[in-house]
């Protein structure tokens, strides 16, 4: 254990509530909380097994501060991999204050943020990866985030890396022991082996820098633009969209949740509706205002929906279908769905004339009839805006780069690993080769920790909540 | 064991935190638990001891929700006397969203407010009052609330009213034994102790109804007033009290508090400035615009302060103590502080001359002189408004009633039992003392609970938040 203070903190949320808890970790941990414990059968903690739960009162001299239960984690059995002391205290914030300022007069100190868990990486608890999956964990909100979050925990990333770097880190040895032998000309390193171990690292890191594409907007929410004239339904729309997930929600008595504007959740994965407050108040129509608007909407979103009204579609078709090859070869890439809403106005010939149409003009278009006033075709909206989420990867419980820095990391090992690939096919003589192995290998180590400073460490905590 | 169903609540504050806890309680809690636990080690839950901690796996099928610390309490040894057990989760709503659902799909059910008290309270592991307490303690804000609502949920109040009682009731056998051998005119009950019992019981029931006075002010706060004429310095005066106290609160890292406006806390007693903000901008002069405002403010508070600028005093000395006069005609018991503020500014004489102006008025007047801008005085004031609580009781430890149920029944047990005692003056027959005397036990059995009936329970429970 390289930290060796006692630290004290609130780690449930501040506020009222029926508990709280204030955890304790440090060598002092326990002798600290004895000071103040009384155990109603006189227990003594420094004598009890760790996992076990006592009953007592926190008390300062002869106060009687609160009831409470306290748990106990002997080293290295606990979360930091210290001893540690969990007081459940009745949850008034003037209680907690009065225990927390106890603690902190017997010898313990405020605990910084993300505390607890970087003395938990520190003690080798759990890799970096790990660690900043913990307060990616907390922050989930929807359960694509969460899956992603909680595998990162359990180490899927981490033993992904760590094994390819265990592999490389053997060939880097090899390679450097050549060195050594460097008058006589052998290779201890297989040159094919090493050149197949190279394709997979380069496999598998474009795999992983591509998943972050997917990771990314999993953990922000995928930003969708609805555009389109005024009057045409949006704001009817999203209210149809969102309505039904907030009913959802409040199906659950007593697990409120803040409420996320504009934001959808479909399947688990989260969708938000970018500028939505811009949209219900647009007042531009395409023609007239002129197209930029719409278009530095779309270049935010990542899907968009471009809403018509039927009977307007109908008159103006070839109109809007001129407008919509504009966006198609401004955006080749990005999804689009070309909503025609009011379909309850149209008859069976108008529809199947703007189906035609559609489908004439030769664009690949997405589209979809929907009447958003009666929720028709809201569903099949939906299913389509999740259709657009490459969702491979989570279903097959692959990792998903969700980390800018593990992102960066990824890049620059790759970088690394390409120029070795090179070098190899070059037949670049083996001590350079050597440097390059081990920078990709430095890149390796960033990402689950192995290789750190203070500075990362300091940034990376500073995220975490104080009581984490 | 009443209630057999299992209940689930979240036991922490809403909102993301480093940890929440889920709580079960019921028949079924463990089953439940063990249904949808993956223990590191395998674990059953069902088979483990009680006062253990568990580390594994919240599943739902092959779907991982969150890594958790279970925390087994087995009947009766648990906050509610049934089996509970507690999910130590990772704080983020979603987590503890998912968690919830999936153990009302195992079989448990939403507790209502308060409910796991309410179990508490019907398995016998408290009673009514301390039951209450546990409402009040969470509620508590400051040194002296907190005090009393510990003392009372530690048993302090209940023992004092059960000890009474059983001597009541024990002398209501003796007399309705009486009414068995009614035509042998015997006397079981000596009627020389009942008298002296009665007395006892009068005694302790008038301390404890003088009792809630102060209880009532500590749990509520103090109300003050500051009166005084525009730019004599209230709001400079209500500053510098204020101010030393935020100091003082937010000294400790970590422990952020909740601001109370114009609330302030000496010795662990709260004061409550009332009116603060009509006191900061009112222009009513005490002489043109009448003195009615005043008075209506010095109705609702418990302490006056009355402030007056020094050279104004000097100036208009006469007039004021006429003011003064009628004031103290018509709230003789109100106690009353003149404030001479801005005395910096009175040369020695002035002072002098002032000073012997009050004391000559022969109103026992209690007096300070104070410059409230340098804060001069200001300690002083605030010793005088703490002097003013009767916390005599408070640090004897005697029992105060807080509860306005609690002095509802003690207010009509006292009336019972004079009944009884002037019944017993004018010897009355045993029969009718009987009646008395069982209602006024029907009262004390209110207070602790020993009588009891749903609509009570549920006004009392109602109060309570989810998850206690």
């Amino acid at each position: 254990m390289i930290l060796q203070d006692t630290i004290v903190a609130l780690a449930t949320p501040s506020g009222a509530g029926a508990v709280a808890i204030i955890r304790l970790s440090g060598n002092e941990a326990i002798p600290i909380a004895n000071d103040v414990f009384r155990s109603v059968r006189s227990k003594d903690l420094n004598r009890l097994k760790t996992h076990t739960i006592h009953l007592g009162h926190i008390v300062d001299g002869d106060k009687v501060l609160d009831q409470v239960l306290v748990s106990l984690f002997k080293n290295p059995n606990s979360y930091t991999g210290e001893d540690v002391v969990e007081i459940s205290c009745h949850g008034s914030t003037f209680i907690q204050q009065q225990i927390i300022q106890l603690l902190l007069r017997k010898g313990a100190r405020m605990a910084t943020a993300g505390e607890f868990t970087l003395r938990s990486f520190l003690n080798g608890k759990m890799d970096l990866s790990q660690a900043e999956a913990v307060a990616d964990l907390i922050n989930s909100d929807n359960e694509a985030s969460h899956q992603i979050a909680m595998q990162q925990m359990r180490g899927g990333f981490s033993n992904e890396i760590a094994k390819l770097r265990e592999e490389l880190l053997n060939f880097a040895s090899l390679i450097e022991l050549e060195l050594d032998f460097s008058e006589e000309d052998v290779e201890f390193a297989d040159r094919t082996q090493f050149k197949e171990l190279l394709n997979r690292i380069e496999f598998v890191l474009k795999r992983l820098i591509d998943s972050f594409a997917v990771g990314n907007v999993i953990k922000n929410g995928i930003p969708v633009a609805i555009v389109g004239e005024p009057n045409v339904g949006k704001s009817t729309l999203l209210n149809a969209l969102l309505n039904e997930e907030r009913a959802i929600v409040s199906d659950i008595a007593g697990t409120t949740r803040d409420t996320i504007e504009d934001e959808l959740v479909i399947n688990g994965v989260g969708f938000r509706f970018i500028d939505t407050a811009g949209i219900r108040e647009t007042k531009d129509v395409v023609e007239s205002i002129g197209i930029q608007k719409t278009f530095e909407k779309m270049e935010q979103a990542q899907v968009v929906l471009y809403l018509f009204e039927g009977t307007k579609f109908q008159e103006l078709g070839y109109e809007y279908l001129s407008e919509i090859e504009k966006i198609k070869n401004r955006f080749p890439l990005k999804p689009l769905v070309i909503v025609i809403n009011k379909m309850d106005l149209l008859s069976e010939t108008a529809l199947e004339e703007i189906k035609q149409r559609l489908s004439s003009a030769d664009l690949q278009l997405s589209t979809l009839f929907i009447a958003a006033k009666n929720k028709a075709g809201v569903e099949e909206l939906k299913e389509r805006l999740y259709s657009f989420v490459n969702t491979g990867a989570l279903r097959n419980n692959e990792t998903i780069v969700t980390n800018t820095r593990h992102y960066d990391s990824l890049l620059k090992a790759l970088e690394e690993i390409q120029k070795v690939n090179y070098g190899l096919q070059s037949n670049l003589p083996a001590d350079l080769m050597a440097i390059d192995i081990r920078q990709a290998l430095y890149y390796f180590g960033e990402i689950t920790g192995q290789v750190t400073n203070d500075e990362l460490l300091g940034n990376i905590f500073a995220n975490f909540c104080i009581g984490k």
